[in-house]
């Protein structure tokens, strides 16, 4: 059996690798434009800013051994071309054309995978190809950036605020360059969260005085001799020695197009969920193809090294005889940006109303472990349910924290179509150093339980904003005096009453009049609400999430 | 109404707090023999141990509040009666007789609820009661502890290898004490754990300078003056000035047997999904009831404070109108052990067994995030597979890294009667900083896909003991000559060729023989046995889990 793989990277070499240890015959070719294959391209953020040293630990086996083309050969007698081309296939004579260096060839299958992964989606804007001007997705693209910073360069204007973008914004603040992101959303990872929740990591990249303009569409770059010197945008100029273009990716599906393979609506190379094109003979995974959301349904492209390692080993396994499926994607995603571990799973409000989905949101921070034990983190989780099955459908987590975990349980609970009640009662490991006895995940079921039977009304930052404006409301602050004086919202609508002393002060609070209750992160504030309404009071919310997410 | 609950621990208060957040008008009253309620007891061993400097740090809210009788009348009018003792209930007529100092009173109520805890399990050995000898469940136990330190206490034996008294070795070990810990069954944590798994415990205490004595069973406690001397077991002498008890706990039934309610097969009050008792006026949770094990479908013991919260606030729910179950639990649970932190959930081999599962493992040590990220450690991960439904039963875990995340998500797998195919593409969240690119508990859904489709056999360390003592074996190392030449398996038999070469040295391995492959984790030995299986050698298997798996 020959097999032609077309694309080095995890989609690729991993197919490669299970139809070795499935098949010890098959004729195995791996074909790759680039001078590296089996790089873990998620790692060049890392590289960049200094955290891994060499481009090779990229390329690296747990044992230390660096996947290049002799050690395809000698340990899996798999053939790796590098530098290669494929630029055409003949589907009726099942033969792949290949161009290295000077020479042609033509390659025969049984057996053709395209993982051909994804280029850079560069906005058409002048100067997007002056020197200075690069992206992030290959080892010479890391180098490239390392080069211009060694070289000098000091001002950087990152262009997209999406994870490679914000990735990028702390590999170069690392080399103690000046950084500015500009996004055109009205939010930093647009994608992966809802605006509160964008609103904390933009707050923290300010922290660490990262320049963030969100809103704000770049209209050109401005070059001095063929070399950027800035960035206008919204009619301002920021000036830039380096500015990293990372507005997404598109996949990489010419080979595909022109070979007549069935093309998906957003763009990928359709497949079927064992993997195969419209072609049976031609397999395709990784960032080419398009994959459905579990939520949703929808199709959607899913350009994450963990689906293509996904992809390839069921491909490898079909193609020698399995039959196994892909289910799908729930858009589980993570990164880190400075102290912050960014996190989400499912829908976010934007593609939940998109998919034209009934939902009802909560929005809880808690402490990452037992509150009393050293170095706890709060971790602000936003659970988003939809109404009628009540079942969880997408979750987001920002935080210092074990975040990571959280949305990793949501992510399984999602995928299991679990509804809050479940959730509620899910058995998770506790121990003071690692949960709260009720870990935040619980907690957040709980809380959206609360919202469902009307236990208590919430608003959120924005709502507040307006209402401080427009409304004659009272804003019944529950803290202490002491946290109330460091931080509050500033309006004379606002009155502070301890907790404690509410009951006693109840005559404080006019019963005519809306009334928000706040406190540090919620709990307090619903504690509040409960006793207000037990003593009749009838129009009560709280601010969700409590002066964790109030927005000055 | 009027709702008695006898118990101020976290099933007991958390059922007050939640009646009154959906009943403003209900008497409620809380009775507990302590002298603290609301005291979060996971943290008792961090206090001895120095981590948290104040017993009061545990009962206080996140806020900073300490959870006393005046915080719960004033904040949410419930009556705690402390010292108060709950000596008789009159079901007929709805009635409670309590001690409190010299006065007896007596509490009506419309519900009763039981949520009395566990007390300790003592073995019943000469000198139990003696000066210095102590349990660590309460704040007296914990400040005695550290009072008999603060008189110079030096060397401690610990009875119990359990959860508690892991945890006590660490806090005493902290306090520079010498720690001997002393477990009867052949392992450290055999609640949650294997031999193997259990035996990277051991390792990591003894690591740590704690002396551990497994099957070892303590005979008498000497006393010199009525205070500890020394501890007994299997015929040698320990010398002590403390010795902890962490011989488990046993249900606080006594009340519900009095008063005639019915108990449970293990010995826990029996309740119903709804957590009520036998008399339908009186609910119970906590430590002193007994709950459903999902997997088993056996009733057990859960005396945890996580389903204690889990019980308060279901019972609360019940006794305002709602009608809410408690779906059981998989024991999921974690501990810190300096610098590993342990886990499991579902059954273990032995649980597995006594429930007549027929079951398949795997090993599967994992670094926790992208191998190249500064900082990876390996995590060793153990599943459990339910063969024929090859649904995920159970996951043990231990190492420096992300350990309690993967338990956590296994956990949701398990609860969701996930099969490995389905854990093989759960959508988990990715990012090198986080996680390799397929998660730690991927790529165990992969290996016990392997080991069940017969890609592989493998054999653990104790099995390869023996087969080297008896057998005519090859044991093949696949490490580089340096990993050899730093700890291998002493034995002729032994053979090293690293896995780079093995194809082109395939003719210094016999035929004729037996094979077993060696490698650090397991990973080089998987490569390799399918490359010997494809070049024709019939009886390979592997070390599961490799030379981290190794036990001299």
């Amino acid at each position: 059996m020959d097999v032609v793989i077309i694309g080095g990277g995890a989609a690729g070499l991993k197919a490669a690798s299970r139809i070795r240890r499935k098949d010890a015959e098959a004729n195995i070719t791996v074909v790759d434009a680039g001078k590296y294959v089996s790089l873990g391209r998620c790692g060049l953020p890392y590289y960049v800013g200094g955290i891994i040293h060499e481009i090779d630990n990229l390329r690296e086996t747990t044992y230390g051994a660096v996947r290049d083309e002799d050690y395809f050969r000698r340990l899996k007698n798999i053939d790796v071309l590098t530098q290669t081309r494929a630029v055409e296939i003949d589907r009726n004579r099942k033969a792949v054309k290949i161009i290295r260096g000077e020479s042609e060839d033509e390659l025969n299958y049984d057996y053709l995978v395209l993982a051909t992964g994804s280029v850079p989606s560069k906005p058409p804007i002048e100067g997007i190809d002056a020197e200075g001007v690069v992206t992030l997705t290959s080892a010479e693209d890391a180098e490239k950036i390392v080069e211009l910073w060694e070289e000098g360069a000091e001002k950087a204007v990152i262009i997209g605020a999406g994870l490679i973008g914000l990735e990028s914004a702390e590999a170069l603040k690392n080399l103690d360059m000046d950084v500015t992101v500009i996004e055109m959303m009205n939010r930093v990872a647009p994608a992966l969260l809802d605006r509160e929740m964008a609103n904390l990591v933009e707050n923290h990249l300010r922290e660490k005085e990262v320049k963030v303009l969100t809103s704000t569409r770049v209209e050109r770059i401005i070059t001095e001799n063929d070399r950027v010197s800035a960035v206008v945008a919204d009619g301002k100029e920021f000036a830039a020695d380096v500015v990293v273009i990372a507005t997404g990716v598109k996949p990489n599906t010419e080979l595909a197009v022109n070979s007549g393979l069935k093309i998906g609506e957003t763009g990928g190379i359709w497949v079927n969920s064992r993997m195969q094109t419209s072609d049976e003979c031609i397999y395709a995974g990784g960032d080419c193809v398009e994959t459905t959301h579990l939520v949703t349904g929808k199709k959607i492209l899913a350009p994450f090294g963990d689906v293509a390692n996904k992809h390839g080993r069921i491909i490898g396994e079909n193609i020698t005889g399995g039959d196994v499926q892909f289910p799908g994607v729930i858009g589980t995603s993570v990164f880190k940006i400075f102290d912050y571990t960014v996190a989400s799973a499912g829908v976010n409000e934007t593609s939940a109303r998109d998919a034209g989905i009934d939902f009802m949101t909560v929005i809880v921070p808690c402490p990452d472990r037992a509150h009393y034990y050293p170095r706890t983190s709060y971790i602000r989780l936003k659970l988003i349910v939809e109404r009628g099955t009540w079942k969880v459908i997408g979750a987001q987590a920002v935080g210092t924290g074990e975040v990571a975990k959280r949305i990793d349980v949501i992510s399984a609970a999602i995928q299991n179509g679990m509804t809050i009640d479940q959730l509620s009662n899910l058995d998770l490991a506790y121990a003071p150093p690692y949960s709260p006895a009720l870990d935040p995940v619980i907690t957040a079921a709980n809380v959206a339980m609360n919202k469902r039977d009307g236990l208590f009304d919430g608003i959120n930052s924005f709502e507040l904003k307006k209402m401080l404006e427009s409304e004659d409301i009272v804003v019944l602050d529950v803290r202490s005096e002491d946290e109330f004086k460091e931080r509050r919202i500033e309006s004379e609508k606002v009155i502070n009453i301890p907790i404690l002393e509410l009951r006693e002060r109840l005559d404080e609070i006019p019963r005519d009049k809306k009334i928000v209750v706040v406190c540090a992160i919620g709990l307090r504030s619903f504690e509040a609400l409960r006793t207000l309404k037990g003593a009749g009071y009838k129009d009560v919310m709280i601010l969700e999430g409590g002066m964790a997410f109030w927005f000055d």
